[in-house]
Parts: C-alpha cells; structure tokens; sequence
C-alpha cells in the first residue's frame, strides 16, 4: 500500500468516526480530540482487555479509581510542584515561545546527528546546544533567544468559589499518586501480603506547549497505571516482570513484535534505578507507548515525610519493617488506541485492481464484532431480529443502505471482522451468508448456530 | 435491621474498600472521594450495564467520548458562561459563605414546612424569605446576611504556559455539551437518520461551596448521559420512553419499585418544555439520581448561532429541514453507586442470635462474582487453580486467611454472591461445595461443571 502517513491517518480517523477534533464547530481548542462512536469502543475494548489482564487473571491485583482533583500537598511530596516543567525559550525577535529540547531534537532529526540527547542536558547546557549549533527561531528564523527558564506543566485552579478563600489545586499531570496515597487504605482493605499490585485508569492533563502527531501528545489522555509494591530485593525480577508483562500484551493485540522494542531511558529520575519504555514505530518513528519504572521506596518516603503517615510494612514471615519498593508499568491509553490504528490500517489491492482499505484488527480489539446486512430493504424485519439477538452478546452495527459491495467495504475500513447478509433464502432455511473481514470468504450458517459459531472466535 | 445511617455507611464503605476519602493521609480534600478495590468494580459494572443497554442493545445509538477541556465558546453558547451559577451570600458578623437556596432547605427540613421550592426563587426571593423567617447563620447565630449574588461554578483554568498568552478555559460541568457539539460529526460518520441517540460517559466538574451527603454531591463526579435528536412531533413520547428507560434500568439492578419515583421539577429551565428525576429513597431522604430533559432545539439553535455552522436536518423522505429536539436522560453514576449500596446494606439476624452484615447486590452489580477458599492452606494449589480457571470469565476474589466461617461472612459484607470451598474430598472426586449468598445454602458440585453453574446467574 501507500505509505501510511499521520495527516492520512488523522483524516481517515475523522471520515469514518474514530477521531474528531476536539471543540472543532469553534476552531478546535488547543490540541485535544473527541472519539467517536467507533473510537470509544476501540478504547473501551483496549481498558477492558488491560484490565482482565493486569487485575481479573493477576492474583493479588487490585484496582483502584482516584480523583483528578486532589490536596496539593500530594504534588509538594511526589515533586511535580518544585520539578514538574519544560525548558522554554522565548524568542526575542518575534515574542514566540519555544521547548528547547524539541528544538534540539528537531535539528538533529533534520541533520541526522543524534550526538546528545537532549532530556539529558540542563537548562544551560540546552542552551549552549542551540547557539553552538546555530539552531535559529523556527518562527522568524533569527538567533536571539533568552536563556531558558522551566516552567510547570501542571494545569491550575481554585478551590472554592468566593475570591478570599480560594485555595490553588491541580489537575492530576498522572495517576500515579492516588496509588500511592492510598497505599495504607489498600493494604488494609485488601489485607494483601507484599507483593501486591494496584492498578488504576483515568485521565491526566499536562499544560504543554508543544503538543502533537494527533492523538500522540495532548494536554488531555488517558493513562493505564499498574504499581506493584514489594521488597527491594524483590524489584528487579518484578521490573523484568512488567517490561515482559507490557510487552506481552501489545502482541496479544495484534502488534506484530517488529514493529515493538524495548528503549531503555539514557537520563534517569534521581529516585529511579532502571526506566525502559516499549517503543512503537509510528509513521513518524519510533516512539514509547509504555514504560516500566523501578521507582524505589521514593514515593512512599515523601508522602510518609509530608503527611506524617507511616508507609511501613511489616513482613509477617519475616518480622522485617520496611518502606515497599515501587514497580511501576504505564500504558498510554491514547497512544496505544493510535499505534492499533497505524497497525491495523491496510490498503489492499485486490484482483481487478481496486483497493480496499480495510483495518485488520483482532475480534478482540475491533470496535464492532459483526454486522448485519439485510440483502435488500424488504428483508429488515428478519435482518433486526438476527441483529438484536446478537446484540445480546456483541457490540453489532446495522446497515441496509447502498449495494452489498458497498456494504462490505464500510465495515472493512473499520475493522469489523464478521458480516452476516440477510438474503431470500433465509425466510426458507433459516440460514445466512458469514463473511470473514480478511479472507472475503463467504460461509452459509443456521441462524441458530451464529452465536456458537462467533463466540469463541470474539471473546478472549 | 438497626437503620442504615449515612455515617454508617461511610464508615462501613471505607472499611471495607468501595470509598475513601480523597487525599486522606493529607487530611482530605473538599469533598472528593477515591473508590477502592471494590468500589471501582462496582461503577465499571454499572457502566458496563448502562452501555449494554443504552448503546449496544439500542439500534441507533451511538457512543462517544468527548475532551473535559472544550474551547470557551462552547460555555457561553450552552449558557453557562452567563448562568451556570449559585445563589450566594455572606454573614457579616461571622464572614461565612451559605447557599441561600440550601439554608431554606434546611430550615424547611427542621420546621417540616415545605410551602415554597427554594429553586423556584429568585435572589431576591430567596433573601426574603430567609429575613420573613428569620433563619439564621448555622455558624454563628446571628441575622446579618448580605444580599444574595450568583457565583459561577465552572472550575476555571489557564490554558498555555506562558503568562502573557494564556487563554481562559473550564472543566467541563456536564458531558452533554460535548454530545451537542459533535451532532454534525455523529451524523456524518454514523449516517444515522433522525431519531438516533449519542451516549456519553465522563466526568464533570463543580465547583460547589457546599457538597455533602457522601458521594451524593461532589466536586468531581461522573455522568451518564444519552442524547437522542428527534423531530420536535415525537418528542414528547421520546421524554416518555426515556424516563421509564431509566426506571426500569433501576429497577434491573436490583432496586425495589417502592424505592424510586419519578418527580416532576417544580421549575423547568427557560428553554425546557418538560423534566422529570428518578429519586432514591437514600437514607437522608428522597433525591435524585436520574433526569430526563425535553430541551427542544434550543442546544443545536445556540451552538448553531455561536458557531455559525448549521444544524439543521433534512429528512430524505419528507424533504423537511430542522434543527433537531433533544430529549436528554442522565444518570449520576456515583449517585447511583451510592443508591446500590444504600439498597443491598443488610443487617441478617441469623438464628442463635448472631448478625451478619450481607450486601445483596444482584450478580450482575456485585464487585466479585465468586470467592476461592482453600479450607486448609495445604489445600491451597488445588484452590488456585480453579480460581484461575475462573478469573479467565469472572471477577473472583482469593481468600485463605482465618476461619471459613470468617471468610464466608467477609464475603457476604462485600456482596459476593457465591463461594467456592475446596476441601480434602476435593483432591479425590474434583468436586467443590458452592455457597450461595442470601441463602447461605451449599451444594456440591463438579469442578467442570462451575462454569456451566456459574455462567447463567452471572452473565445477564
């Protein structure tokens, strides 16, 4: 097929319902997207299959859902106040603001020298990159920039609505932190011996200036945290563990292991011992989907120095008191929705030389598992009924405008890997015409028969 | 049973895992809540049972899942930019902030005197009869209010980093916009004909001085929504259906008739011609938990003339164009998770006097569908292998701690309905004992046959 390229993808993703613009009757607002109906069921699909894997089949798993809105101390202890930002640069020629680690990651894509790596540098020395490298405004392409200052990505409000009792909080830039807050209510609840996991879904908001490639970075996603806590001289095996366990579950979406490598973090966190992310090769390169972190006893130790709570564990077997260790693996929810899209999407050529796009997504994975087509309209009343005796079982869509060929190619470009055709015959033998997103191929089945014939083919 | 108090209820889920206080080891924050292990199972159930019925079993309606952060625009053409507001005001001798409409309220409670609804009021009614009634401050006594003013309660933030370019925006108060917003897109995409319905499930944002009641009234909580755009002729029956939809959904999960009613509202926002709530009989009295709104054209007509994109719609057969009516029903999914508790709390006087605390939450509600429990932990390879067996289709839980009696009664309290024991005859005839719940009946049963025993109870 033709090269994959995201501007392709981002208006396949709009044309056929995954993807809107965010706010787009008003112009869009900053870098943020709706899904649509096929979209939500996509991302549903992916959080449900997560979290079979990570809570249902993992014993001594739990999950958790905390607020996006939380007491501010909780981002004094985890560091995001003092620490939390980007090293921006103001251009003093032409007023605009700039990341200066994406300017340098720009030049060097451009020159194809990846000499340094820019997360690794300082305010200074990002700054020393740019002049010694002459890396100019990419708005007004002059030189003359200010020294670059941090600033902090966490969005800002005010609790409380009279003006002299506003306190300032924040909206939540991850979910890690309502685990480890929660660390002693969850290990009284669940009365789970270390090691024990807590697994939480919800949404993070960063206030970035560059966002961008769709749906990649937003100020609004969705993350799928999984922090294991356990003893220290435990945590590496659990860190190989959840590098594996992450890995693992993209392939069993579908991602073939080529398109996947493990990327270990060349700058640590000053509290983390070892940090690998599972890159993607998106049309735009490769690029993390995941990451696995060997955080230590850090976020226990700072939210049990700023509340005042102790975070000890004591060992019933072996009497030892300690602060837990944290593994933790995080999904981009968002970023995984796209790297099935780039994945999934095919533009086949087919005998007599047309093309079909068609999205080769697993049953699991695919918004929609089946469609039901009546062969022509007069055909409905027994079409609706096939239909919602399956939707009794499955996410379905219903179709009976335009050709059969038509028909088909709808629900291939979205993925849907069944479509039963409702035809004459049917009033007489009760059977129907199956057809297989993939192979095109057609088989005749007893209506009676469908759900013991797609069952096992759809649920994992 | 000794009457099921609010406070109770609070304790009992915090002690159990379905809610904590929200940032509690930093002594809290407003009124936020965390949902634990249990807590989160029980609102993905409840989400998963809506969407099955309000997507997935309903021919032509469609999901979505639209961004918190919306362009501006979008709140002063839905009005809540100008209106979205409470009615406020201060006492002079104390410097307290009160809702004037909630301290009515509470006076009418206490006096057992409901002559007027305080949301029927306007700010200067509502400061009349608080001076006509001499209701004073509950924090310090006295009679010396400012007048009323409205307060917005939108949470405001600040988009864009830097201080000079920084853009105004709001955490979305409701879902429903996003829906509306997106009505030229959901056509489009799903080529869907009039009446066709768009669901919504996400969380919203306000910024109240006054929530309470536990989970009823928060600062961040999480809607339901369904959207259907009709012709204004078939509106109304659409508003019929759509209230005894949510009835009925109530009703399937578990919640007795005699505990829910409809209530018409006393006073229907300008642009709508009729609403409706489902109240709950919670333990501080009768409240709400679902609205059905006839909000006519007045969405799509605002955000048509705001935008300057049409909405309007032309039938195929009658070569009609409008701007579609919008019939809205909305349930508060943590609401309803509140009411579900409220409802399945039992205290069982068993005989021989003992009590034991039982959650009686239908299958289909329950955070656990089943337990393991290895009579003896040398049992406990042969238990972990069925509960394996069984986390691939359900929600279990493990336990092998404490007496099977204590066990049993953890599970009940949770609202598990059905427990699995292994026992030494296990290990010779592979078969288990299965313990429903209210019954407390056990019977023997075959290890291959649990999934056939379990599937049906379980799976709606």
């Amino acid at each position: 097929m033709s090269e994959l390229t995201m501007e392709k993808l981002v208006g396949f993703c709009k044309r056929v319902g995954f993807v809107f613009p965010g706010s787009e009757i008003y112009g869009g607002m900053g870098n943020t997207w709706d899904y649509g109906p096929i979209g939500i069921e996509l991302k549903n699909n992916i959080k449900k299959l997560w979290w079979k894997k990570a809570v249902q089949e993992s014993e001594n798993s739990y999950g958790i859902d905390t607020s996006i809105l939380m007491n501010p101390m909780v981002w004094k202890a985890s560091g995001h106040l003092d620490n939390f930002s980007d090293p921006l640069m103001d251009c003093r020629e032409c007023k605009t603001r700039h990341r200066a680690d994406k300017l340098i990651e720009e030049y060097q894509r451009k020159t194809n020298n990846f000499d340094v790596n820019p997360d690794a540098l300082d305010k200074a020395e990002l700054y020393d990159y740019i002049i010694k490298h002459n890396i100019k405004c990419p708005n007004c392409g002059k030189l003359n920039f200010t020294e670059v200052r941090n600033f902090n990505l966490m969005f800002e409000t005010n609790r409380g609505v009279s003006e002299d009792k506003q306190s300032k909080i924040y909206l939540r830039p991850e979910t890690a932190q309502g685990e480890y807050i929660n660390f002693l209510n969850l290990q009284r609840t669940t009365r789970a011996k270390i090691p024990f996991g807590v697994a939480n879904i919800g949404k993070a908001f960063r206030n970035e200036i560059t966002p961008g490639n769709f749906t990649f970075r937003t100020i609004e996603f969705e993350q799928m945290e999984h922090q294991l806590f356990c003893h220290e001289k435990d945590a590496k095996s659990f860190y190989d563990y959840y590098k594996n366990f992450a890995m693992e579950f993209f392939i069993s979406l579908g991602i073939p292991k080529e398109k996947l490598k493990f990327k270990d973090h060349d700058k640590l966190a000053h509290y983390a011992s070892a940090a690998c992310d599972v890159h993607y090769k998106f049309p735009f390169g490769w690029d993390e989907i995941n990451g696995t972190h060997l955080r230590g006893t850090w976020d226990l130790s700072r939210h049990q120095e700023f509340s005042g709570k102790s975070m000890a564990y004591t060992d019933p077997f072996t009497n030892e008191t300690f602060v837990p260790t944290v593994v933790e693996h995080t999904i981009g929810c968002d970023r995984l929705a796209l790297a099935l899209l780039c994945n999934a999407y095919d533009e086949e050529v087919l005998e007599g030389g047309d093309t079909r796009v068609v999205l080769r997504f697993t049953p699991q994975v695919a918004p929609y598992k089946v469609c039901v087509l009546p062969l022509q309209k007069n055909l409905s009343e027994k079409a609706r009924q096939v239909y919602k005796m399956l939707t009794k079982k499955f996410m379905c869509s219903y179709d009976e405008s335009g050709s059969i060929g038509k028909r088909y190619r709808r629900q291939d470009e979205i993925g849907t890997p069944y479509c039963i055709t409702i035809d004459f015959d049917t009033l007489n033998d009760e059977s129907v015409t199956i057809r297989e997103r993939d192979s095109m191929k057609q088989e005749r089945i007893k209506i009676n028969e469908l759900l013991g014939f797609l069952t096992p083919k759809i649920e994992e």
